[in-house]
């Protein structure tokens, strides 16, 4: 049998559906989200995942996705992990603007670039703003130094790395199957990582919403494959929909 | 700041509803549990608890009351372990069985002791029924020397018991607040371990479905104090509806 990885996005969030910039932003899923996690528990059911262990970030968009997937799979009894390094990546002064309206104040093309540049991070919050996640009890146990007011690809991907490194690929030489409910930019990082796509590429991988994202492991633990489940025109469409978000 | 351990038997089930013996059988939640499980994260977030980790069982109504409470509460992020020594007795043959018709069958006092004589089994699984726990993927690292057919509540404190010991009073030194959403007799086992209850006291004990009981520690980890959350009205009838639930 082949170890797999699932790594799923979560479903549709409030913010997706007006099209803000999230990041650590908290926000609730919307009911469509709430249907497209159900929708891909129940195509991993049809697929006959069992897994052994789920991971999923401090965000409650994807702490909910991955209940309701675990939900429908019956396997609400499976030991589910969070970290803050699965968080989103952070979009510093950006989270709560609209995408496109950004567009249109900002030009499409420095938009692209906060959204798509690997070492381009948005301006950060400042220290004294609500929104820093110091003032999070939730962050309380994270050095100040590991604690971002903004950050660029490059940034999530090295907070992010270290999680996969340490807990969550160790986690498969003890069981089959593991699923992992992230963001659209924590899961490139990962991505980026397993396929050894390069700095500029990786622009160009826009992960969609509660589509399951499998990836294949020998023994030794080293990538063999990856592949969508489902329809792969619904999957060309949802990427190509991602990708539209940052126009005018 | 005293430390606390609140302890939460999960919403009503499909099966509480039908008065049904359940056990381990892993029904799921009815809408009124459903609507329990939000009213006790409301209270508790009125009350200003903000928990450092939380336990539940494998089973899903344990599960999903936690999902709910945590969500209620926006502490969605919370660690939340799962360990099958949180599950429910084993009521053996019993599962499945209406209550009140095991009742009018074998008689209200043998009822009375299938539910509450401390040392009294009902009739174990047969090893070939296809509700035997070792059937079930979920158990697989559950040695067959601890897996039950069947269970008195003496059998099921000893196995609830480590748990407690080795896991979650454990933690208190390291937090100032945690949440066990559990059953009713796991709970019940818990609390006759705290307050010192006899074998024989311990059947007049019938805890709510979804109602919060605090447990207070002082800094050696000593209990010191216990009391329900909400109007002690309701709190009682709610007590005395679950006795009366094995009246023909």
């Amino acid at each position: 049998m082949k170890k797999k990885i699932v790594l799923l996005r979560h479903g549709e969030s409030e913010w997706n559906r007006e099209n803000r910039f999230t990041g650590w932003t908290d926000v609730d899923l919307s009911d469509r989200g709430r249907a497209e996690a159900k929708q891909a528990g129940e195509l991993l059911r049809r697929e006959g995942f069992r897994f052994g262990k789920a991971y999923t970030s401090y965000l409650k968009r994807a702490v909910k996705t991955l209940d309701i997937v675990l939900d429908a799979l019956d396997q609400d009894w499976i030991e589910a992990a969070k970290s803050w390094r699965l968080n989103e990546k952070h979009y510093g002064a950006l989270q709560g603007l609209n995408k496109r309206e950004t567009a249109e104040r900002y030009g499409e093309e420095q938009v692209y670039l906060w959204r798509r540049s690997y070492d381009t991070a948005p301006d950060p919050l400042a220290a004294d703003d609500p929104r820093n996640p110091r003032r999070d009890p939730r962050y309380a146990g994270v050095p100040d130094a590991e604690l971002p007011l903004t950050e660029s690809l490059a940034q999530t991907v090295r907070r992010t790395l270290p999680y996969w490194q340490c807990e969550i690929l160790p986690q498969l030489a003890r069981c089959d199957e593991l699923l992992v409910v992230a963001h659209g930019n924590s899961l490139r990082g990962i991505v980026k990582h397993l396929k050894g796509i390069g700095d500029e590429a990786i622009a160009e991988l826009n992960l969609p919403t509660a589509m399951p994202y499998v990836f294949e492991f020998d023994e030794g633990l080293g990538c063999t494959g990856d592949y969508f489940l489902g329809d792969p025109e619904k999957v060309a469409a949802a990427m190509a929909a991602v990708a539209a978000q940052g126009k005018k």
